[in-house]
């Protein structure tokens, strides 16, 4: 039985060895902590900084039973691991909980419990047939976002349908797959809340950021955003009611659509840290990464006020081909995640660039 | 042949696997870099953020050709790695250069080195044999401090002669080894400036910080220190005239002695990141750990402005043990090592507090 808070010395297991894991190696370092992780591949990005790494695939139990072997407490870097891949580890074992993983792996029930806790999102409908389509865009109009239920990220997996005679085509093109239908969010800026709670329960929120996606890859995350008093109060009212809702142990990432009269809709979460929040790597005295271990360990959460205005740019692809102007730019500040692979629109790096908090 | 500057992807190798080469490891991790580690012990805190950890003595010439033949370059975290371990290696493989190590390692060069580019020390002179220390006190008075002229360090090795006639007693409580014996500094205050040195030439140096030491051992760093512009300008000066005289290629840490007057003299220089340096980890937007990286792989220097004020507290032994209390202080930044035995005066992790820039 793991006694909370873990002592340094202890090893956090994280299962995914991307640059999520990478970073929240290097966070637990900083915190005495020793690391082993599962990846899909010898040499991953957390595994080239971590005690251990374990070569296995996410969705096999085997292998989550070797990482839990060597680990005081697991957790993960992508909500994609499934439930039955975790099914034979005690609850305290894993953190964040299962029950806010399942409720994020399906788009149809993580909005249905988001409505079912007074937090608002887009209308939505579920759609398992290609004829469900036009019902929903009766109700709700068209254009609307056709999204598998499950799976699909950075834009993968969806499409716009624009009239109930592209029903048929638009379930295909998703590969006729349980999914839903989206209305269409008329907002004006995407905005996200990077979030935690600890094992005593407390919640803790980072000041708003503002993100620009293209292709449906983030591409830029300004924070603190420019919001009203009330925005941010409402951002955290947001975060706090999902958090304990979900009974929820660690850094969690919400995104959120802004409509024109300032009203915030909950597009979705995912239950971990999130690109988002790479700002505060460089913006906060202690950043995402370091607060989730913070939570996952059973430690007190840090504080999450900002100390400077960030840009944080992700690197895409051959994008992380410029690491040489970055690293003559005494205002980036570079993160690269040690892939070799740089695939189009592959995550290879960020930057955050700094300015003094209030020149935005 | 290397090429600098180094791109992502490629392997620093640190001889020493300490808590400076774990710091090193995770700022190099965050530019992308693999590394490697020479450790004595496997397990060690460096490797454990490392992708490869070799086991090896560090005087021992084939384990440092193993270390290099897995990596691009060299470097080392503490400076007594024996000339002869690194003497099959070409000369730019490692950096900072042999020389630099060399003359650091002898107590009496390092002086006469500094004098002779005029760097001013306390008065010294050369202890070879007991009879040696009558004449030099009698030169610049007791008491005066006998030190051996390699190795020892944090205090040992060590003693302070009060008179003449305990030239045997303290030459033998040495081990009657090479020595050199310094006159007392009538400073007032210990302070240092951690600079560092590209493969460009181009210099840069960190704000100075105010030291305090007990039994030997560093307790805390206070930076930037409060002191006058002109006595920054001279603590530049003479990390830069330290460095160029060295063709010097990393960060150099250099302890200073204050006297009454406001003059700087130096006391020692380490050829490698220094724990008077770990105030920058929380306090600048390029830690000395990144710059040392930067310096190796020859890429440029980052900037050194302070971004707070930080008072920099080692944990020592068992204080490792108020791990739980200062994890729940929002104002300490803590940073634990990952050493497992916490023997008396142990360097366990260190604190870092943070105020606004101006309120010391």
């Amino acid at each position: 039985m793991t006694g909370y808070p873990l002592p340094p010395g202890s090893t956090i297991g994280i299962v995914g060895g991307g640059q999520l894991g990478r970073m929240l190696a290097l966070a637990a370092a900083r915190l005495g902590f020793r690391v082993a992780v599962l990846a899909n591949a010898a040499g991953s990005p957390a595994g080239q900084v971590s005690a251990v790494e374990i070569v296995g695939r996410y969705d096999d139990p085997d292998a989550i039973a070797r990482l839990a072997a060597v680990s005081d407490v697991l957790t993960f870097e992508f909500e994609n691991v499934p439930a039955s891949a975790l099914a034979r580890l005690e609850p305290g074992r894993i953190a964040p909980p299962g029950r806010a993983l399942a409720i994020s792996q399906d788009r149809f029930e993580e909005k249905t419990f988001l409505n079912a806790h007074g937090l608002e999102t887009t209308a939505f409908a579920a759609i398992d047939t290609a004829a469900d389509i036009a019902p929903a865009l009766a109700r709700f109009g068209a254009p609307a976002l056709l999204k598998t239920r499950r799976e699909g990220y950075d834009g993968k997996g969806q499409v716009w349908v624009h009239a109930a005679s592209e029903a048929d085509a638009a379930f295909a093109a998703i590969g006729a797959r349980p999914a839903i239908l989206e209305a269409k969010a008329p907002f004006v800026r995407e905005l996200s809340v990077i979030a935690a709670r600890g094992r005593d329960g407390a919640a803790a929120a980072y000041p708003i950021g503002e993100n620009r996606h293209a292709g449906g890859i983030l591409r830029t995350t300004r924070a603190p955003a420019t919001v009203e008093p009330g925005e941010q109060a409402d951002a955290l009212r947001i975060a706090t009611t999902l958090l304990h809702a979900l009974d929820y142990v660690g850094v969690i990432g919400v995104e959120l659509f802004q409509l024109a009269d300032g009203a915030l809709l909950v597009n979705e979460f995912a239950p971990r840290v999130h690109n988002t929040g790479h700002w505060t790597l460089d913006g906060c005295e202690v950043d995402q990464f370091e607060q989730h271990i913070r939570a996952v360990a059973g430690w007190p959460l840090g504080p999450t006020h900002a100390l400077a205005q960030v840009e944080m740019t992700n690197l895409l692809g051959d994008e992380a081909a410029y690491w040489a102007a970055l690293a003559d730019d005494p205002t980036a500040r570079l993160w690269l995640y040690g892939k070799t692979d740089a695939a189009p629109g592959r995550k290879m790096g960020h930057v955050n660039r700094l300015a003094p908090l209030g020149r935005a």
